[in-house]
C-alpha cells in the first residue's frame, strides 16, 4: 500500500520536502538501529518523529555544542523506551553523538543504551535524564520547571528563562506518579512545562481500550492544565500551532494530546502492539523504506539535506551567545548574586567554608534528650544561609519531619520560595527533587516524609542513585519507637531495603550531634544521594568523653564508648546506640568490658581503608552484637559467625513507643545478655521485659 | 459559642433527636479515646460521624454477630487515621468490640490500634482491612468490588450481591494510587463501589489550598465515575439522598464529595489542622461536650437510646437469615458449584488433590533450556482447573510475564473474566489483589509485572505481608540477564529488598521444574503472600541425577549437585544455579569437589529444623560461595566469615543479557576461582571474562 491509500494519512497533509526528509530520517534510523540491535521499540519514534523534528529545530532553544548551557530548554522523553527518537534527534541536531553510536544501539559501553541514561561516567550529550520507568520523566520535567522558576525569580529573566518540553505515553499517564505530578504542577501553575502526549491507543498488551478509557484532557483540565489536541501526528501545521500555543501559555502547564499511529507507516506492523517493543523485521523494514521512497537496501542513511536542515549548531551558538552577553552584563552588575550563581552551578560536593563552625553543637547536660528530627530542624536553620538555592519540602508532613527553612517563603503559584509543600505526593516529590538536581543551580534539593513512606517513592530514590544525583532524602519517624501509629507507620525492613540500593548513602545518626555531622557530610562530602534517618522520639545527647563530637559520621562507624580491653563489641545505629551504651554499663558492672561502636552509615564505613575498619572492629575480637530496631538482614557481615543480633524481625505494633521497643526486645538487658553469650560469659541480669520469643539467636538459626 | 452561632451549621439542618445522639456519641467516644491515649486523630471522626451513622444503620447490610458473612457489604475506612470513627461505629452496631477496648485505644495488645488492622491473630471484628498508608483503602475497596462482581457472575445474585462502601480523605486522593485505582474502576464500571470523600479542606500541614487545588469531581468524572456533592456533612437528609443515589447507580462507581469541618464542633480546634492529628486537650473536650449538651465530666458515655437505635444485631441477623435461605436453596440446586464455593471460602493453604500430578515435568534432554517465565505459563495452564476462582493479571505486561489463564475471558466492563488487564498500574494492581484476597472467595489472587516494577507497588506488597494475605506476586525479568533494556529495568537490589519484608515468602526457582514446584508451594503450602521471581532469559532444565524433581523448593534449599566429600559448597538461586553447576565441573576437573545447593527461598529454608539445615549446609564445611545476580546483602549469614560471594553490587547496563552477566562477573570461572580461594586451594583457570573490579572478595571487605 502507498501512503496516499492510508486512510488515516488522508485526514491531514503529511509533511513534504526537506521537512519530510528529516522526519523520515528519524524513522529509518530508528528502524535500522532496532533491527541491528535485534531489540528495541520502533513504533513510538516512527509515529512521533514529526514532533521531535519540530521541537528540536523550531521550538527548543538549545546548543548542541554546549549541552550544559544553564539556560537551555530541557527536553524529557518520558516514554524512554522510544530512545531512538531522542538519539536520532540529538545526532541530527549536531550533538556529539556520532552515527557509529547509533549503530551500537543497546550494546555494552555505547552511548545509546536501551533507555536514555543520564550517566556521569559515560555521558550521552543532550540526554537530560534517565527515563524508562514510566511516569518518571513527566515528574522530573516538573521538577526542572520548579527549579527554573525559582532561579528565574532569584536571578532574573535575563539569565534564566527557559522551558521544559517533553513527550509522554499512555503508560506514563496510567502511572499514579502522573497524577501526583500533574496535580502539583497544575496547583503551582508551572507554565513553562509543555508536554506532548503520544495518544496512539496501543500498549504492550494490546489496544489501550482494554484497560484505559479515561478522558485524559478533561482529567488534566481538572488539575488546572492548559490542554490542546492534535488529530494527526503527521500534521506539522497543527502540531506547530499547538506547540506554539503551549509556549505562549505561561500561567498553566500545557498538555497536547497528539493522535498518532504507532509504527506508522510500516504497512503490516503499524497500529499494532507488535510495533511497540520488537524489531519490525527485515522484510517490513524494507517495505517501509520503499513506501517512504527510500532505498530498501541502504542502512543508517542520512541525506545531506537532512543534516543541513536539522543541524542546530549555528542557531544554538547564536542563541547561547545572546544569553552570554546578557549574563556577562548581569554578572558585572550583580557581583554578589553572580558569586552565588557560580557556587550553585559548581561541584555538588565541596567544602562550605565556615559551615562546620556554624552548625549547632549539643551538650548532654544542657540539651538532655531530643529527637534527632528536632535536632535536624536546628541544623537546617543553621546551614540555610550557606545554601541559598537549596529548595525542598515535605509530603504534607513538614510539621512532623520538621524540615523547612525557617523564615523562608513557601513555594506558591505566585512566588517561588525555598519551602515546597508537596502535599501527600511522596512519589512526585521524589521525582521532582531529582528534576531540580538534574536542572542544576539548585544546591542539594531535598524531600522529606516518614521513613515508612519511602516505599511510596522508592522508584525515584532508586533513580537518584542510578543517576548519582546530589539530593538529600530526610526520613523521620525511623523506627517502631514512633509508637501509637502502629505497624502501618513503623519501618522495620526499611534500613535493609535502602542499604540494598547501590550508590545510596544511608545515614542513621545516633543523637543530635551526629545529626549535625550527618547533614554536614550530606552537604560537603557526598556528591550522590544521601538518606538521613531521624527519630520521632527523644534520644539522649550522648556523653562522648574524649571522643570528638564531629567527624565520626564521615567515617561511617567509630568507637563512641571505649573500654580498656574489650571482651565484646556492641555495634548500633541511631536510637539504639544509647541502648548499647546502657548495656555497656550493665556489662561492666558484671565484669564484661564492651566497646560500643556507633555505625551511622554502612556505606561510609565500608569506604574506609582496612586499617581503619580493623581499628574500629579488631578482627581478633569475634564477640560482637549488633543492635538495631529493624530486621537483621546484612548485619552478619559485621558481627560474623560468632556474633549476635538484637533486632526486630517482625512487624511492629500500636502502643506507646517505649512499650513497643521493650516488648520487641530492644532493651539494654537483652543486649547485655546477647553480649555475654557472644563472649562466652555467664552473667546475672534482672529478667528482661523483652518477650522470650525475641531472644537473641545466632546467625545460623536464621535470624540474622 | 453555641451550635446555632456556627455560621457553617446554619447552612443546613443539623441532625436532631436520637439521630443526633448517636452521632454525638461517636464524637464523644472519639474525643475521650484520643484524650486517654494522649494521641490520635479526633478531627475526621467528629466531622464524618453522621456519614458513619447513616452507613452502619441505614445503608449497609451487615451482621455484627457474623463479621465473616460472605455477602455482607464491606466498609473500608481509607482514611485509616480516623480509626475511632470505625471503632465507635462497630461498638455501637453491636460487634464484639467492648467499650473497654475503646478505652484501650492505641495500647499494646488492644483491638483498637492507632490505625485499623486486619490481623488474623488479634482480630478486630468488623475491620475489613488494614489502612493508614494513604490511598490503599480506596484501592483495596476496588479489589473487593472486582471480587464481588466475579463471584456474582459465577454463582449468581442470590448468593453474592453486595456493595463496598468507604470514606477517603484529601490525602487519599493526592496519592498516585488513587488515580490508578479510580481510572481502573471507572474503566471497568465497578458500580458497587460507593465512596464518600471527606472534603474538609484541611491537611496536616495546613489548608489543602496550599498544595491541592484540583477539581476532584471533574477528575473522577473524567475516569467515568458517578459523582455527587453534599454541602454539609451534618445534613443527614442530603447525605442520605446522595448515598441512596450511589447505591442506585450500578454501572459506574460513585464518589460523593462531602464538605465537612474537621473537628466540628470543637469551639477552638474545629477547622484547624491541629484537630487532625492531636488530642483536643481536656478543656477543649469539656467545652465541646458542653456545646453538645453532654456532661463535661463524664467519659466514654453511651446513652441507652443510642445503643438501641444504633444496634444492628437484629437487623443484621434477619438480613443474613434471608441470605442463608437463598443460599441453602441454591446449594441444594447447584451441588457442583456449591462444592467449588466451599473450597473457595476455605483455608487458603490446603492440599489440592491431584495438583502435583497435573503439573508439567520438564526433561533436560527434551526441553533443553527455557525461561522460567515460559515454564510458568505452562504451569499456570496446568493448574488453572484446580483454581476456578483464581483471578489475576499483569500491569500491561502479560505478553512479557506470560501470566494468564489461557482460554479464560478477560475481565471487562461487560463481564468478569479471570484475566484482569490492570494497565500500567502496578500499585493499583497490588492493592486490588490484596482487596480480592480480603473479600474472600477468590483463591490466591495474583498480580504480575517485571521485578523492577515491584518498587512501584511496594507499599501494597508490604501490606499483603502485614495482613498475611494469600496472594501471589509473579515478578519476571528477574535479573540483569534481561539484557538490552538496561539498568532502569534490571533489578539488582530487589532480592534483598523483598527478603527484608517480614512474612513475605520469596521464591526464585532455578529452572522449569523448580518453577512448577514453586507454584505448587504457593498454592498448597503457604497461606501468606508469595513472590515468584522468574527469568526472562532461557535457563537449562537441570540434570538432577538421583535428586527428585519436586520437593526441593518446599524446603527452601536442597542439594542439587552432589559430590562424595565436598571441599566447598556453592549456594545459588534462580538462573545462577546453572552457573554454579558449570563451576562444579570446572572445579572437579581440577580436583576440587564442590556441592551445589539450590536455594530458591531463604524463608522456607530458615523454617526447616536445624538438622535439615545442617544436612544441606554442614557446619563443618566452612568453604562456601554464594552466587546470585544481585547485591550480596544478607548472604554472609549462609556463607559465613570464611565464605565468598559472587554477586552484582552495582547497577546493571544495557547490552545483550549474556554480555551483561559476563561483564559483571556472573561466570563459572569466577565462581570456581572464588570456591578455590574459599577452600584454600590453588587452581589454574582460563582467564575469566569478568572484569577484575568484580573479583570475589571476603565479607569483611564490605562486599557482602
Amino acid at each position: 500500500m502507498g501512503l496516499e491509500t492510508n486512510a488515516w494519512s488522508e485526514a491531514a497533509p503529511v509533511a513534504t520536502g526537506v521537512d519530510r526528509l528529516c522526519i523520515d530520517t528519524i524513522r529509518t534510523l530508528t528502524m535500522d538501529a532496532v533491527e541491528r540491535a535485534k531489540s528495541g521499540h520502533p513504533g513510538m519514534p516512527m509515529a512521533m518523529a514529526p514532533a521531535a523534528y519540530l521541537l528540536y529545530t523550531r521550538f527548543m532553544r538549545h546548543n548542541p555544542r554546549d549541552p550544559r548551557w544553564p539556560d537551555r530548554d530541557r527536553f524529557v522523553l518520558s516514554a524512554g523506551h522510544g530512545s531512538m527518537l531522542l538519539y536520532s534527534a540529538l545526532h541530527l541536531s549536531g550533538y556529539d553523538l556520532p552515527l557509529d553510536e547509533l549503530k551500537r544501539f543497546r550494546q555494552w559501553g555505547s552511548k545509546t543504551p536501551g533507555h536514555p541514561e543520564r550517566d556521569r561516567v559515560n555521558e550521552t550529550p543532550g540526554v537530560e535524564t534517565t527515563t524508562g520507568p514510566l511516569g518518571q520523566g513527566l515528574a522530573v520535567a516538573v521538577g526542572m520547571a520548579l527549579a527554573e522558576r525559582f532561579l528565574r525569580e532569584r536571578y532574573g529573566e535575563e539569565v534564566m528563562d527557559h522551558r521544559v518540553f517533553g513527550i509522554c505515553s499512555d503508560g506514563d499517564l496510567q502511572e499514579g506518579l502522573s497524577h501526583e505530578t500533574a496535580s502539583l504542577a497544575g496547583h503551582l501553575g508551572l507554565g513553562r512545562v509543555v508536554f506532548l502526549y503520544d495518544d496512539n491507543a496501543i500498549q504492550l498488551d494490546g489496544p489501550t481500550s482494554e484497560s484505559f478509557s479515561e478522558d485524559v484532557p478533561s482529567r488534566f483540565r481538572a488539575y488546572g492544565w492548559h490542554t490542546l489536541s492534535v488529530d494527526d501526528a503527521n500534521d506539522l501545521e497543527a502540531l506547530s500551532t499547538a506547540i506554539a500555543a503551549g509556549v505562549a501559555e505561561s500561567a498553566r502547564p500545557t498538555l497536547i494530546a497528539v493522535k498518532s499511529i504507532i509504527g506508522w507507516p510500516a504497512p503490516n506492523r503499524q497500529n499494532t502492539s507488535k510495533a511497540h517493543g520488537a524489531p519490525l523485521g527485515e522484510d517490513e523494514v524494507r517495505a517501509t523504506k520503499k513506501l517512504l521512497g527510500w532505498d530498501p537496501d541502504a542502512e543508517f542513511v542520512v541525506p545531506a539535506e537532512a543534516y543541513e536542515r536539522f543541524s542546530q549548531v549555528e542557531r544554538g551558538a547564536a542563541l547561547q551567545a545572546e544569553w552570554q552577553d546578557r549574563f556577562d552584563a548581569w554578572r558585572a552588575e550583580r557581583r554578589d548574586l553572580a558569586e552565588e550563581w557560580d557556587a550553585a552551578w559548581s561541584d555538588p560536593a565541596r567544602p562550605m567554608p565556615g559551615l562546620a563552625d556554624a552548625l549547632p553543637g549539643f551538650d548532654p547536660s544542657e540539651d538532655g534528650a531530643l529527637a534527632t528530627r528536632a535536632a535536624g530542624a536546628k541544623v537546617m536553620e543553621a546551614f540555610a544561609p550557606f545554601t541559598p538555592t537549596m529548595v525542598g519540602g515535605a509530603a504534607d508532613l513538614s510539621e512532623s519531619t520538621k524540615t523547612e527553612f525557617p523564615g523562608e517563603a513557601v513555594y506558591t503559584r505566585e512566588a517561588a520560595g525555598r519551602n515546597v509543600k508537596f502535599g501527600v505526593r511522596e512519589h512526585a516529590m521524589g521525582a521532582a527533587v531529582n528534576g531540580m538536581a538534574l536542572h542544576g543551580g539548585i544546591v542539594k534539593p531535598y524531600g522529606s516524609t516518614f521513613l515508612m513512606f519511602a516505599d511510596y517513592m522508592r522508584p525515584a530514590i532508586r533513580l537518584s542513585a542510578l543517576m548519582a544525583l546530589p539530593v538529600v532524602w530526610v526520613f523521620t519517624h525511623d523506627s517502631v519507637g514512633l509508637g501509637e501509629d502502629g505497624p502501618t507507620h513503623q519501618p522495620v525492613e526499611h534500613y535493609a531495603a535502602l542499604r540494598a540500593i547501590p550508590g545510596l548513602t544511608v545515614i542513621r545518626p545516633a543523637d543530635a550531634n551526629e545529626t549535625a555531622d550527618a547533614w554536614r557530610v550530606a552537604l560537603e562530602d557526598v556528591d550522590g544521594p544521601v538518606c538521613l534517618l531521624l527519630t520521632r522520639q527523644n534520644v539522649p545527647v550522648l556523653e562522648r568523653g574524649s571522643v570528638p563530637v564531629t567527624g565520626g559520621v564521615a567515617r561511617g562507624g567509630y568507637v563512641v564508648g571505649e573500654v580498656r580491653e574489650p571482651d565484646v563489641i556492641l555495634l548500633a545505629t541511631g536510637s539504639e546506640v544509647a541502648v548499647a551504651l546502657e548495656a555497656q554499663v550493665l556489662l561492666s558492672a558484671r565484669g564484661v568490658d564492651a566497646r560500643v561502636v556507633s555505625m551511622p552509615s554502612w556505606e561510609l564505613f565500608d569506604a574506609q581503608d582496612a586499617a581503619y575498619r580493623d581499628e574500629v572492629l579488631p578482627p581478633a575480637i569475634r564477640a560482637r552484637v549488633a543492635v538495631e530496631a529493624g530486621v537483621a538482614q546484612g548485619w552478619s557481615r559485621y558481627v560474623g559467625d560468632t556474633g549476635r543480633t538484637v533486632t526486630i524481625d517482625r512487624f511492629g505494633a500500636s502502643a506507646p513507643g517505649e512499650t513497643v521497643l521493650t516488648e520487641l526486645g530492644i532493651t539494654p538487658e537483652r543486649v547485655a545478655r546477647a553480649a555475654a553469650q557472644a563472649a562466652g560469659r555467664q552473667i546475672e541480669l534482672p529478667a528482661t521485659e523483652g518477650t522470650p520469643a525475641f531472644e537473641a539467636t545466632p546467625p545460623q538459626a536464621g535470624h540474622s
